[in-house]
Parts: structure tokens; sequence; C-alpha cells
């Protein structure tokens, strides 16, 4: 099957879409674009929005994305496999993030981060330019990872979330901070000092008040809440989910975006 | 006067606009749609966005509507007469809204609420999944009312808002928080347990700290600022003023979206 | 060079396009609008929405603006050179800035706003109505400017930033407030009261810890941070940045959009 293009939609014919691509009305597709097979674009996007920042590199996007209507994603990132967005996602240039990452609606990716595997931000989470952040990590609503240590200025940290972090609505991460692996960043936190694995961190300034995994569910006293892969497994490929069953929580995905060098 | 469809809108041959509605350049308007007498909606829009949890229900907007550039409504919701919106407004499916609902500029409705009469956002708010919001209750910019009680989870408990709540700039609801009639949530306020009616609500986490009826204006320490609808009337119908003028502050407008059942 | 209109842009022909100004897909040009030499407008904007509240002022837009995709721009509000603008930006109508203002990615302006010359903000930044920005001011992610002071009512009190002011990531400026000359307002302040100049404010509820220009340079305790002006320069035109070496501060830049009167 090839490529659906809207009659509206504006698709660069040097734009490389993959078999059974689809591209709603009124997008437009730039011509520094691989998009993967299967994607679909919803209408009113602008992909590969070009920029010199991008220094020349494409916008790739893997098999099987989704992008909902009236995002803009520039030039020169690249995505894994099984992208997902909401609608009004912005996403700037030479960030990379691997499989299954999960944007939500209004998010604003500034460009320079590295975003491990099968990350899910809900709506209106602002990642700063040189974020890292892990695998299975969530970002809650209006969740901001900031970068600049003495605002205004020209110095960029970016901040660090290690594998399975979860921030919880509202938190702010400053610049250069780094949250230790499954660790629970609590609603409201605003976040200025690094903190070491399982922890849980609340308040403004935050600080580490015990271990994640000394939380409950709500509800049920008796059920670990964190680590949350114990009991949420919704939506992450079977095996992963079997490897978790068995205690594996480290995985060799490869590098983010390394499938297409 | 039948439609007025910009040359450049795409307007399924199935979806059902009446007499005088208008649609503006860049607009997408799907099949399963049913758009009110007098209505209008601006460009760059897609209305009746198709999701199979719509469960086959149509997008029904009652009539007088305004719907700002850019805004995306799912299928499967419906919104009594009067509704008005801002830019880049998000709706999605299952969702009920009452009369003269107003949602601000960027506000984010993620399906799956019941809203009431009367009710008005301003800018940046979302309303997560099963949230239920009473009558005549404000939202002010930044609002967020949270559904998960274990982040990340299967468990989904909205918050609910009883009639003339006012939730101040950026505070926060947490799951399945209850917030009592004529309440008042104060700015930045991080709320997670259930409050009776009439509290002033502040801080994070957030207490009751008096009665919202003890609060006075600013400026002006004779009058007492709660219940608002005492000092503040306008954009509400003729009646309804009357109404609270004699002391009455319930009414039957119907279940939201019923008109249409 | 003539005006560059993508052939899907639909433009007024009574707007009045500078030389040189490009106009890209699927965005729309209202007629009351004058967009400045050189200009670029992105694709799926809105420029000149019309509405009765700009009393018939048309929108004007100095020489070499930048406005990238899915903006709205009201009629009635007028902007000196230099305007930057990320994507989804909202401006409504009567609000008048300098020269050289740069609004973040998804920035809601609500209009009736005097905005100065060289203002900065970030990311996902909300001015309300009859706010007064002075000067060289920086707004970083989240950060709101209200103006109800008793919510809801129909008291508009804008609030005043004076200039070198900057206000640090969500935090939000009550109704009313005037913050003094190079003050620092730091992430998550919820400033209800004026602070002098050189304030560094903090804490919900903010208050005045110490002078702005006692805080030093994270990772460099012998510099002074405030003001920025001392070590931060990047991108101000360089007259400005000479007289700052020379201890200047301030500027007759005239009045912002004085210089289409």
């Amino acid at each position: 099957m090839s490529a659906l293009i809207h009659p509206t939609a504006l698709v660069s014919p040097r734009a490389r879409l993959g078999a059974g691509v689809s591209i709603g009305p009124f997008t437009v597709v730039h011509e520094d674009v691989e998009i993967g097979d299967g994607s679909r674009i919803d209408g009113h996007c602008e992909i590969g929005y070009p920029t010199p920042l991008a220094q020349g590199q494409p916008l790739i996007i893997g098999a099987g994305a989704l992008i909902r209507s009236h995002s803009v994603f520039y030039a020169g990132s690249r995505f894994g496999q099984g992208l997902v967005t909401g609608h009004r996602v912005t996403v700037r240039e030479l960030t990379q993030a691997g499989q299954n990452f999960q944007i939500g609606t209004l998010g604003d990716i500034q460009g320079h981060c590295e975003i491990g595997h099968h990350v899910r931000t809900q709506s209106s989470v602002t990642i700063g330019q040189k974020s890292v952040v892990g695998d299975f990590v969530w970002l809650f609503p209006g969740v901001v990872l900031t970068n600049d240590p003495n605002p205004p200025s020209n110095d960029l940290l970016g901040v660090t979330l290690e594998d399975y972090v979860v921030v919880a609505v509202k938190a702010t991460l400053l610049a250069g901070v780094t949250i230790g692996r499954g660790s629970f960043v609590a609603a409201h936190a605003l976040v200025g000092q690094d903190m070491p694995e399982d922890s849980l961190v609340s308040g403004a300034p935050a600080k580490r008040m015990c271990k994640a995994s000394d939380l409950r569910v709500k509800g049920d006293l008796r059920q670990r809440a964190y680590p949350w892969r114990h009991r949420f497994v919704r939506g992450y490929p079977e095996a992963v989910v079997q490897a978790w069953a068995e205690g594996v929580e480290r995985f060799d995905f490869g590098t983010p975006g390394s499938e297409h060098a």
C-alpha cells in the first residue's frame, strides 16, 4: 500500500514516506523528512520544520507513529517506532527518543534532548533543552524540566531523570538536577538538588521524605505503590511485561534512534 | 439562512448543520456531527474527530456556539446551547456539558466528564477524565483536575466540584477529591482531601482555613466576597440573575445535554 | 522585492504588507493589518483576527517580525520592530509592545497590555489583561500575570513589572501587584504584594528575602547574578550592550508602538 496523502496536504516530493503512511488535510511535510511504515499524521501539522539549527540532519520518525493534529516537528530529530502524540505538540531540533514515546497534548520538547524508551508524558509538559530522560519515565500534566541555573544566562544545564522515574502533576525540576532511578516526585514539588534512587521527593523546595518504595497504594495499604511496574503494565510490550514479572528491570533496547544510524 | 461554509473548509455531507451555521477556512467537519442554529466555527478547527472510543455517538453542539480557531472536538460529546471557546481548545469523547459553557484558550478537556450549566474556565485549564463539575463553577488559569490516585495506574477517580465552586490560578485538585458547594480554592493550592461546602481552601497540601463566606472583597472590607453571585452577574441569563436576587441558588436546567436526548 | 504569499494563504487585498514579507501556507491575513518590511509569517496562522473590541484599530507589526506557525494575533494591537514568536501564540486586542518582543511557544497575551522593549517570555506564559511590563523583562515557562482581585469580578487590576524584572518558572503574580526594577521572582512564587526594586522574592505566599543583587551565580560565588545585564547580553542591540558596559541602565526607546503613531 502506498502513501495516502490528503489532496490538501503539501508534501515535498523529497520526503521519504514509508508504506501505508497517511497524511491529513492541510498538513505540511517538508523535504528533510523520513516517516516509517504505517504511520499516520493528522491534519494541520507541520512536519520537518526547517531550521539551520538542525545542522542538515533530517527528521526521522519510526514506523507506526500517530501524530495528532496541529503538531509541529522540526528537522533534525529522530524517534523510534511507535511514537504517539496528542494534539498541538511541538518538538524542536536534535532530539532523540526511543521506542513508543508518548507525548501528551500541548507537549513542548525544546530540542537537544535524549529521551529513552517507553517514556510517557501527559498534557502540557515542557522538556527544556539538553534534558536526559531514561526508559519508562512518566511525566504528569504541567511538569517542567528547566535548564538555566542563572536565569537568564548562556548556561544550559539539562535535567537528568533516570529509568522509571515518575514526576507528578506540576512538579518542576530545576537546572542540572539528577533524579535517581525509580524515584517519585510529588505534585507541585520544586526540586533543586539531586536525589538518590528510590526517593520520594516532595515540597517546595523539595526534600527526600522517604523511599518511594515505602509508599502504599491509596485504598490498599498492603500493596506497595512503587516500583509501579509490579502493579501497572498497560500498553508495554509483552516481552517487557514478562521480564518485569521475572524481576528484570534493565533492558538493552539499543541507543534511542540508533536503529536509523 | 443556510450554512456559510468557507470554500476551503472540508465539511462532510453527512454533518448536520443548523440554520446560519458558519464554518471558517481550513476547518474540517467530520460526519458524526450536529451543530445547532446560528453557531460559528472559526478556521483551522477539527470538529467531530473520529475515534472508536466515542462508541458511535455523534458530537452534538447546541445552538449559538462560538468555537474559536485551531480547536479540536472529538466525536461522542454533547454541549448545550451557548458554548463559547477560546483558541486551541481540545475536548475529547463522551463528555457532556450544559448551557453556556465557556472554555478558555488552550483548554484541555480529556473526555468522560460531566459538566454543568454556566461553567467558565480561563486559559490553560486541564480537566481530567471522569471529572464532575457542577453549575456556575469557575476555573482560573492553569487549574488542573487530576484523576489518577496512584500514578501511573489503571484507576481513574475523577474530581467532583459542586455548584458555585471557584478554583483560583494554578490550583490542583488531586484524584477523587470532592469540593463542596460555594467553596473557594486559593491560588496554587494542592488539594488532596474532600472539603465541605463554603470552604476557603488554601496551601500545599491544602487545608480548610475558614468559611469562604467569611472572605471580604479586597478594598472593601464591608462587602462579602462569596457567594460571588451577590456581587457579580455579568453574562448570566436575566432569569438567573433575578432568581439570585430573590435568594434562589438551585436551578433545574435539566440534565446537561438531555435536550438532545 | 514584493511579498511572497504562499498560494494556499488567504490574504485580504486590503492588508498592507511591506517589502519582502512572506506568508506561509494556510495562513489567513485579515484586512485591518499592516506588516513591516522583511517580516515572515509561518503557516496555519490567523493574523488580524477581527473583533469589535479592537475599536476599529488595525493590527500593526513592525519590520523584521518572525511569527511561527499556528499563531493568532487579533486586530487592534501594535508591535515594534523585531517581534519574534514561538508556535501557537495568541495575542488579543489593544496591546502595545516595543522593539524585539520575543514570545515563547504557547504564549497567551490577553489584550489591553503595555509591554516595553526587549521583553522575552519563554513557553506557556500567560499575561492577563491590563498588565504593564517594563523594558528588558524576562518571564520563564508557566509564569502567569493575573488581574482579578476578587475572582470572579468585574475588577481588572493588572500587574506591573518594572524594567529588568526576572520572573522564574511557574511563578504567579496576583492582581494589581507591582514588582520593582531589577527584582528576581523565584520559581513557584505566589506574589500577592508589591515589592521594592532589587528584591529577591520567594515562597507562597511570597516574601522579600533579600536583595536580588545579593544573589551569586551558581557555581561561582564571586560573581553577582543580578543585575543580569552585567553577565548576559546575548541578542541585545550593540548600542544597548555598550551602554550597559558604561553603567547606563535607562533608555529612551520612545513609547512602545509610537513609531507608528
